[in-house]
């Protein structure tokens, strides 16, 4: 298999007031309706239109403060190690992590969220809108994630 | 605000029949139970363990054959223009897609997925569990979806 490199310039930033992963919430669900703000680059300010009328926004950015990867890894939600590709630690091969915000409102080019789980100075690589249709799933199996033994709702600092 | 630029690496790749864009399902929902494999590189093998007990997986992926981006598009599913960051659209400043895939099991370091949407070669950047408590939304508002004139389920090449 050949590995590919990719390159990819960011496409906004994350303002929030946590400046470090000690505290903030591991998951946007778990969140205590934090408010921030993402700023998206000017020059894309076209490619907001109508993302208004929607409740929910995934943002994917790149999680700049994660530590390298290992492939073993116990997430803060369990007390038993799990491969990295089954948990949703941001310490990842490629540290790109999926946020799933509601929006509040948008102002020329600052989107206002709530619910985030980034901390400041993230750089934003995409925002996608949430689709029911496409993105919820009524009946699943969630591994672990169902019986696991902790429920912590924010983050230590074994990922930083 | 600062442009960062950020460098990944594949960690996999996809094996579909989906060859090119048009005729390629546009979401994993609309999909016909396509089967196809998400194989990982092998140094990530124990990266995999425990990911069989999830039934759903997030596929993060390079869309390595999207056209440029444009700052409003008309998608799939509508007959408007809508602005990029309010489409699914696979021409993206950042072409990431975010696929949501049924696991049916796990060979060694091939995944064998249900209701694909990639094309075969799609580098793959993450693998993550879909966890229902993190990613799912029972109420939600989806904007222009919620209305939209057209529910193709299949693809054209215009983002090609």
């Amino acid at each position: 298999m050949e590995v590919q490199q990719l390159q990819y310039q960011s496409i906004g930033v994350v303002h929030s007031p946590f400046t470090q992963q000690a505290g903030t919430p591991v998951q946007p669900s778990h969140d205590n309706a934090t408010q921030g703000i993402i700023e998206v680059a000017p020059q894309y300010l076209d490619a907001l239109l109508d993302l208004d009328g929607f409740s929910h926004i995934w943002v994917l950015c790149h999680l700049h403060q994660a530590k390298p990867a290992k492939l073993s890894v116990t997430p803060y939600l369990d007390n038993k190690p799990h491969g990295l590709f089954a948990t949703r630690a941001p310490s990842r091969p490629n540290p790109i992590g999926m946020s799933l915000l509601r929006l509040q409102k948008i102002e020329d080019n600052r989107l206002y969220v709530v619910d985030l789980d980034l901390l400041d100075g993230t750089p934003v690589l995409d925002i996608k809108p949430f689709v029911s249709q496409f993105d919820n799933r009524e009946q699943s199996q969630c591994g672990w994630f169902d019986t696991a033994a902790d429920h912590v709702s924010t983050a230590d600092d074994r990922f930083v």
